[in-house]
């Protein structure tokens, strides 16, 4: 059998706590001869589910393999075995330049495994970044356009590009409940606070006004509106009374642009498990 | 003249921002030969605001001193000349021990330069705690009384003690408006999240709920009600899915406790001004 | 069979690296009928060595388990399975209080599992502060003993409270290579700098001379000298130019006490791995 | 007088503490009808030096302004009165992209207010980024030239386009003293560890191999060789044991440029006063 055939897949678990589960899933994995170069499990014990990440490395038969487990695991359980390695992104921005241009650099110069199908902006502000990139830059315009109008829109110019991930760098606008639910768990945002401090718009400004000493951004999953859904990475920075909301917004770029990409790093390497509100990452 | 009479004083200006404000204030320190150790200002452009904090060193003459101010000052002008040094602290608790513990160590063995006077508490739980420290616990119990009469034998207690600053170590009560007015800008109080997020009670269940990935603590002046006020300092720490609301409430402990002291110690020097629901912090 | 038989251990295995690892363990663990309470593993693919913690609770028979595991696993494997929970610790201090204090209160109001069977130090300035709290201070002096004659009086002194671990909290002593031999693992210290910078004396000032903009506290597993071995937790805090040493040491402090006291959190709950000069953490 | 003459310049002096030198220069420049939109001072009570940044917008005769100064400050005084705003960079590289393009992206799009006049590399590698975004790339290769013929060849290529500061941004040369001299604090590099940790040769290999938990980046001016120099900035990031060295790496590189990039924002704001091995930043 020829050495090409090795592959890296990583095994992705969601199921009801019970005794001897991992022994099981590893017992599965072991007499298909496949290595496991990493595993992480974890158990919520309050509300009794199992989430476990296993990084697999051999020949696959994918089938057995899934069949096996399904024959093993309890009732209720979701189990998905996916290709490790390089995802297929979209990004939405929409005329900040600072997010957009870092996952630039870092997919054409290393840091996140990835590649960028598209971007797609409802203005043209940053369609020469892209370009410059050599990559695919999509106007869909909202102008004269209802929402659920441009939202289809979006969703067509999107699909063609049949991504993974969709990610949204800045893109300013409010999404509607279709278009959501159309990339379930697939929708990445970046919202310039520490949710859920100062959720709607203008975060900084509100920041400001509260006096806050220190500012952050969060990136999560899109579930429902803009603020909400299921957390993945946050990180804040120090502010003092020195600082107008417009230095808040400059400093705060920086923190913005750095969660996303430490967020999508996670997500890209398939470590975020989402259940109800909430992620688990390993 | 005696060596002895040689003292180190702190003088802090509000007043509206005018051109060679600078100029005329440390012309009269000048004229009165002292010594300036430190001086910060700042202007907030936006609300026109001038703050200057002036550590001077010398033999003072307070009368001429702020007349000479008051006659180059513009109208509408806050100044006030305090002794440098150790303040007097009434700390108010309830049952939990860690702020409290840090600050009766940091007073016994050093790191705050406060007198602490008295600790009063609404239960008798920390009265062990404060003795062992040689300092007076005086219980106030709610029980068997409304709140504003609570509140009326807590002022008759503390003020006893005419202490500069009132510090809420962890003191679980909701204070009435007489209570709060009664020592305006002299109540400290550290909330255990990071304001304002999570208001109200069981913050740390809130941020559990949540999915937060970082948690914090807030140390600000109370004015109107306990999770309001101008913020003093704030800090975070990062959380994963592995914490339960238990385990955040104890790993967020020993924030609560730094960011308190933290604060305390600016408060203690002299360097936080408060206007309106902000403060400026040299 | 009573319930009361119920218990909790902690398994923990080093060994080479090997397919089917976690598969033998946990279908060990499930064959006796444990619950895996929670299991973490690690494998360093560039020594080739898997590690393991595994939570149990259930009905042990701790010879049957361990024989079961020593047929299972390849030969240079290390295994030790321990009870969780309240492990007994003793503290060596010299005169700095603010580490101690902060383990007497968390051991006296929670945050840290641990009993403290007793403080040592080599003079009696926090004799006091001990026995506040009701713990036994013995003082061994240094004076007219040679170093290695001390040290041998502190083993003694160790020895009859057989403690799990002991704690260097700012204990300001050179230790003997036959001290630090004779509690292998067992030692943790807590160093006033970022480690490796400023090894040796007076770190903070040394960090002063250098102009560095951020401080350190580093927690170590003592093997040879003071300054290194495994580095178990570290933290920083961001000073400035108006920093002097003084102020420096005052603002490290919080840092050393919380840096020691998270690193005892996990070292207590049995989390902590050495390897040569390194640790895993889970 | 036409308003266009109103313009934006910072002073500033170093020189002997003295009483009442706040007074004297502010005093100056309100003779001068200058308002003052910012002032900074600090004395460093160690050595007995006073630092004072003073931002002043008016109509400036500097001449005079100057003259006027040096009548008034003690002997040894040093003082540069300098336009607000944009200065002119050159940019010095090798083969790698994140520090340059977190730039190219600021100076482009907004938060650094600086031209780039030029990038200029010892390698082909990244002309072809540097030209995307319209600026001048400039190879001056090391091959075949000695350290001093290449150093001179860097220095003529560089003082064609007359830059304020020269950056190091990942130029992995070691420079000559003539060099270094030539730029006499006019030179920022980032090193990429937390100095003075791992000095020299592959830090964040040094860094795993002593298995710290916490990695950094250093920003300082070169005065002698790319390790020393006065700090500007710093910061660091948590690791734990599954970080190899390349995973430092990558993850460094975020800390790297976030670093370069603050510290070169309060350099470029004429915020960062040198003397001896320290800095003082306002």
């Amino acid at each position: 059998m020829p050495h090409a055939m090795q592959q890296r897949k990583v095994l992705r678990t969601i199921c009801p706590d019970a005794k001897g589960l991992i022994a099981k899933i590893t017992n599965i994995c072991y007499k298909h001869q496949l290595n496991i170069i990493q595993n992480n499990e974890f158990v919520d014990h309050r509300t009794g589910r199992f989430f476990m990440r296993t990084e697999l490395e051999g020949i696959f038969n994918d089938e057995t393999l899934l069949a096996d487990l399904d024959g093993a695991l309890p009732p209720g359980s979701e189990r998905e075995l996916n290709s490790a390695g390089r995802q297929r992104v979209v990004i939405l921005v929409t005329k900040e330049a600072h997010c957009l241009g870092d996952l630039l650099m870092k997919s054409a110069f290393g840091g996140l495994d990835m590649e960028i199908a598209a971007v797609i902006g409802n203005h043209e502000t940053l369609r020469n970044l892209v370009e410059r990139f050599e990559l695919p830059f999509v106007l869909i315009s909202h102008e004269n356009l209802s929402r659920p109008e441009h939202d289809q829109a979006m969703m067509a110019a999107i699909d063609k590009y049949a991504p993974d991930y969709v990610v949204l760098a800045k893109y300013m606008r409010v999404l509607t409940p279709e278009f959501v639910q159309h990339y379930p768990n697939q929708i990445i945002n970046i919202h310039h606070s520490f949710l859920p401090a100062f959720i709607g718009a203008r975060p900084y400004h509100q920041a400001y006004e509260r006096g806050v000493k220190i500012i952050g951004a969060t990136a999560h999953f899109v579930n429902d509106n803009l603020d909400e859904g299921p957390i993945i990475m946050q990180d804040v920075i120090h502010v003092d009374h020195s600082y107008t909301a417009e230095e808040m917004m400059r400093a705060g770029r920086d923190v913005e642009k750095n969660v996303l990409s430490r967020a999508l790093y996670r997500v890209l390497a398939q470590r975020v498990f989402v259940y109800g509100n909430r992620t688990v990452i390993f």
